[in-house]
C-alpha cells in the first residue's frame, strides 16, 4: 500500500498485514496496508469529527455525494477489476452493482436537497393549552461519526461507498469505515474516490474514515466519539457488535442487519398452475451471486404431493444448468460444505440435488434438501440448523401436507428481510380471502412482502424497506431507499427562540423553502 | 382491592401485598393488591397480544382513545383525590395534569386520524433503473405489546394512560403498564377507567395490563411476546431494563428516558438587564413541583461578579418566599437531603441557601449549591455529583469568569432534556453572533433548547420533542408529541402485490384517503 495512506495514520510496521486474496485461487494478490491499531482507529474517528462542520451545509452534503459518484463512475473500469479479482462476483454483476450504488449516491443527494427528512415542524404559540404552548420549532441534526462495517458480499452498495455511508453523508455524518476482509483492495480504491470527491469540494479527507482488522472494529464502535453504527453481515458478528454498543458507558443506536431465511410459501394452486415457472425462478434467485445475498431464498414452503413434485423437477433441472461457482472466500465455501452436510444428517432430511464441492477445489454447486413441513415444526430443537440461514447457493425444500402444517411451520420462523407468497391467477385476485390471509401472515415474519415475485434483487426506491424482525435488523430501520438517512438524525426542537438565532431550517420565513408542517398544515 | 381485578389475574395470596402511602404522613392507606408473580406477567402480556386484532383498525383505535379521556375526566374528581393523597403534588397541579393527559389522548386520536404516521410512501415500477424497481409500497405497522414503565412525578401523563401509553395505543400497540409504586390506587383507578373505555368499543380488556412490583417489572422486559418498552424514571433503573432488553435473544427497542441536568447558561449581558427577572425565574422553574420534573434546571452557569450575584440574591429571596414542600415519598426525601449534603462537602462549593429537611419531618426546603466553573471543570472526577440529576428542590450555580470558563464546563456536560439560554435583548437580535454561537454549544447537549425561557412545563404539540442525548433518553426518540407514535411502529414494503391483495392502506385508489408520498410527489 502507498506510503502515508489516509488510511492507517499511526500504522505500526509490526502491525498485522492485510491481504487481498483471489478466492478462484486461494492465493494472495497483494499487500493493502496493516490492520489498525486502536491509535489510527482514534485518529480516524477524530478526523470525522472534525469534518462535521463541513457536512453541516446541505449544499456541500448533495454536492458531495454527486461528486462520490461521478468519482465511482470515473474510476469504474479500475474499481470493477479490483472487485472481481477479490470477490469473483464477475464484471457484469460488479459492472451493475457500481451503477445501483452510484444511482444511490445521487439519490441522497436529491434526499438532501429536497429536504423532507429534516421533518420540520413547526408549533406557534397557543396559550390556551393545558400547559401552554410556546413557539415551538423541531428539525432533526446529524449524530455524528458513524460506524459503518461493510458486507463481504456487495463490495460496492453495501461496503465503502455503499448505502450506510451515502445515508450517514446525507443525514450530514461523517464515517468510519470498518473494511470486510474480503475485498480490502477494492475499499481502499473506493475510499481513494470518496477523498478525490472530498478533496473537490473543500470537505476534510477525514470525512470518511477506514480501518481494517477485527480488533479495530470493535475499537471502533466502543470509541466515545462514534455516534452510531451501521452493520451489514452475519449474526454472529452482528450481534457482537450491537452487545458492544449496547453496553457502552453511553449506548449508540446500532442499526445491524444479521441474518434472514427469506421464507417463500407456494400454494397448491400456484404450483398446479406454474410449477415450471416458480421451479426456475427459484433456482435463478437462489444461486444467484453464488447464493451470497442476504435475501436469497432460503426456506420454501411447497406443497406435498403432484404439484409441488413438478415443481421440485422444475427447480432441480435448472439447478443442474446453473452449474458451480466460486464464493467469496475459501472460510465461506468451508463453512457452506460443512453447513450443507449437517444440515443433510437431520433426521427426514433428503437431499434430491445435493449442494456440495464443486468440480475443482475453489468452486461450489447449487442444490436444495427436503424435509416433511410438520417434521420441522414439531421437533424444533433437532432442526434449528433449518432454521438458520446458510450463505450459499442451498435452499431448504418444507413439504406441507395441508394449510395448517404450513401454518404451524410459519409460527416457529425467525424474523426476516423478506417474505414472500406464491399464488394462483385466481387467488391473486382475492376474492376468496385465502391470499389476503397468508400474506398477512407472512407480514408479521418480514419488512419486505412479494407477491408472485423473488426476493432477491433489492430495488433502490423511496418505498422500499430493507430491514425487519430480528435477527433480519436489530432495529426497526431500512439500510436501502431514501428512509435510511433517519437513522443518522434525532430530533431538536426549539423554544422561544427569536428568529434572527434560529437556525435557517427553522425560521418563520422559511428561506431555504424547505417542506415543512405549521400548526397541522403541511406546505410543500 | 377488588377481589378479581384485572389487574392481577391469578394473583398469588402469599404475594407481597402492594400499599397506598399519603406521603404528607408516611402512613399506608390502603392495601392495593399484590406485586405480580411471574405467571400474572405472563397473563397480562397474553391477554394484550390477543388485543391487537381489535386494535389493528384505526376507526376503533382512535374513538378509543377519545372514550379514554372522557371517561378520565368523568372520574376527575376520584383520580385526583387519590393522586393528592398518594402524591402530595397538590389538586391544582393534578387537575392540570390530568387535563393535560386528556388533551394528550385526544391529540393522539386527531393523530390517528390523519394518517400521516402512517408514512405511505408508493414507487410505481421503474425498468430502467438499476437494478429495476418494481411496485412498492411501504407503511408502517405495530410491533406489538408495549411495556410501559410509568414514572414516579406524573401519576397521570407519564403513568397508566400517560403519553407512552396513548402513543402505544396512538399506533395500535396494546400495552402492559408496570405501575409506579409511589402511586398504585391512583394507577388502578386509571386502569379502570381505560377498562370502561375499552368495554364501550368492544376492545378487550387485555388491550390495557397493569402489574405492581420490582420483579413483575424485570419480567415484562423479558417477555418473548413483549415487542418494544417506555419508560420513565431514574438512570440506575433505566438502565437495568435497557440492558435486559438488549439482552435478550431477541433485543427489542427500549426508549427510556433516565435522568438530565437540563442546563441553563446565562450571559453577562442578561444577568446586568434582568438579575431579578432571571433569579427569580429560576426559583419558580426549579421549586416547581418540589423540584421533582425531569426538566428541572438543574446546573445554572451564572457569571462572576456583580450582575451574577444580584442574581443570586433574587434566587435566594424567592427561594426564602416559597417554602417547603412534600415530596413524593420518604425514600425520594432522604435521597434528596443525602444528595445536597454530599454535594455541599464537595471541594468549592457553598449553599448560600442550604437545602435540605423542612420544617416538619416530611418536608424538605428548596435552596442552591455554588461552584466556580472553573473547579467544575477542571476537576470533574472529585465534582461528580455535581453534574448528576439530584431530585428535589436545588440547582448548583457554577460562576463562570469568562465565556472560556463556560465552555469548558459545557464540554464535560452529558447528554440532557433540555439546554437553556438567556440572553440580553440586544444579543437576542443576533446581529454579534455570540448567542447564535452559544445556541449551537447548547444544540449539541439537548433534545429541545430555550432561550429566555424556563424548561419545566412541557407543552403537548406536534413540533415538541422531549428526548435527548443519553441518559436524558436511551433512543433519538420523543416520548411527548405526535411524532411520539413512530417508536411503536415498523415499516414493511409490499412488492408486486395485486391490489386486491393490499392493506386498504396501501391501494392505488387510495380508498382511506390518507397523505402519502407517490413516486416523490406528496399527495395531501
Amino acid at each position: 500500500m502507498p506510503a502515508g495512506s489516509a488510511s492507517t495514520p499511526g500504522a505500526d510496521p509490526t502491525a498485522e498485514p492485510v491481504w487481498s486474496v483471489d478466492p478462484r485461487t486461494g492465493e494472495r494478490r497483494e499487500q493493502v496496508g496493516t490492520e489498525a491499531a486502536p491509535g489510527a482507529v482514534d485518529a480516524a474517528v477524530r478526523a470525522a469529527h472534525d469534518a462535521r462542520a463541513t457536512l453541516a451545509d446541505r449544499t456541500v452534503r448533495s454536492a458531495f455525494l454527486r461528486a462520490v459518484a461521478d468519482e465511482l463512475e470515473s474510476a469504474r473500469a479500475e474499481l470493477v477489476a479490483a472487485a472481481d479479482a477479490e470477490t469473483a462476483l464477475g464484471e457484469t454483476r460488479l459492472n451493475g452493482e457500481l451503477t445501483r450504488t452510484c444511482y444511490q449516491l445521487r439519490s441522497f443527494a436529491d434526499t438532501v436537497d429536497e429536504g423532507s427528512f429534516l421533518d420540520v415542524i413547526i408549533s406557534h404559540p397557543d396559550a390556551d393549552a393545558t400547559p401552554p404552548v410556546p413557539d415551538l420549532r423541531r428539525y432533526k441534526i446529524p449524530l455524528g461519526v458513524v460506524a459503518v462495517y461493510s458486507a463481504s458480499n456487495f463490495p460496492f452498495a453495501f461496503s465503502v461507498a455503499g448505502g450506510d455511508t451515502a445515508s450517514a453523508f446525507a443525514a450530514g455524518c461523517p464515517v468510519v469505515v470498518k473494511a470486510h476482509p474480503d475485498h480490502p483492495a477494492t475499499s481502499e480504491l473506493t475510499a481513494a474516490a470518496v477523498r478525490r470527491a472530498a478533496a473537490g469540494h473543500q470537505v476534510p479527507a477525514g470525512v470518511l474514515g477506514l480501518v481494517h482488522g477485527f480488533d479495530a472494529g470493535v475499537s471502533l464502535v466502543r470509541h466515545p466519539l462514534v455516534a452510531a453504527a451501521g452493520f451489514t453481515g452475519s449474526v454472529r458478528g452482528g450481534r457482537a457488535l450491537f452487545d458492544a454498543a449496547a453496553a457502552r458507558p453511553v449506548p449508540i443506536p446500532f442499526h445491524g442487519e444479521l441474518g434472514s431465511l427469506n421464507p417463500v410459501l407456494v400454494t397448491g394452486a400456484a404450483a398446479a398452475e406454474r410449477p415450471e415457472e416458480i421451479g426456475s425462478g427459484l433456482a435463478a434467485s437462489m444461486t444467484m451471486g453464488v447464493g451470497q445475498f442476504c435475501v436469497k431464498p432460503g426456506l420454501v414452503l411447497v406443497p406435498a404431493g403432484e404439484p409441488g413434485d413438478g415443481l421440485l423437477k422444475a427447480l432441480g433441472q435448472s439447478l443442474a444448468d446453473a452449474g458451480a461457482g466460486v464464493m467469496l472466500d475459501h472460510r465461506m465455501r468451508e463453512n457452506f460444505v460443512a453447513g450443507v452436510a449437517e444440515r443433510a444428517r437431520l433426521p427426514h432430511v433428503e437431499a434430491p440435488v445435493r449442494p456440495g464441492p464443486g468440480p475443482d477445489a475453489h468452486t461450489v454447486g447449487p442444490g436444495f434438501l427436503t424435509v416433511p413441513a410438520a417434521e420441522l415444526a414439531r421437533d424444533e430443537g433437532a432442526h434449528a440448523p433449518l432454521l438458520e440461514e446458510c450463505f450459499g447457493p442451498v435452499t431448504v425444500v418444507a413439504r406441507y401436507a395441508d394449510p395448517a402444517e404450513a401454518e404451524a411451520l410459519l409460527a416457529r420462523l425467525p424474523g426476516n428481510l423478506t417474505a414472500t407468497l406464491h399464488v394462483s391467477e385466481q387467488e391473486a385476485d382475492g376474492t376468496d380471502g385465502t391470499a389476503a390471509g397468508l400474506l398477512a401472515r407472512l407480514t408479521a415474519l418480514a419488512g419486505r412482502v412479494l407477491v408472485n415475485a423473488w426476493p432477491t434483487g433489492v430495488a433502490v426506491a423511496p418505498a422500499q424497506h430493507h430491514g425487519g424482525p430480528y435477527p433480519a435488523t436489530t432495529s426497526t430501520s431500512t439500510s436501502v431507499g431514501s428512509t435510511a438517512a433517519e437513522r443518522w438524525l434525532r430530533p431538536v426542537a426549539y423554544q422561544n427562540t427569536p428568529d434572527a438565532l434560529l437556525p435557517p431550517e427553522l425560521r418563520e420565513s422559511n428561506p431555504l423553502n424547505l417542506p415543512r408542517v405549521v400548526d397541522g398544515r403541511r406546505e410543500v
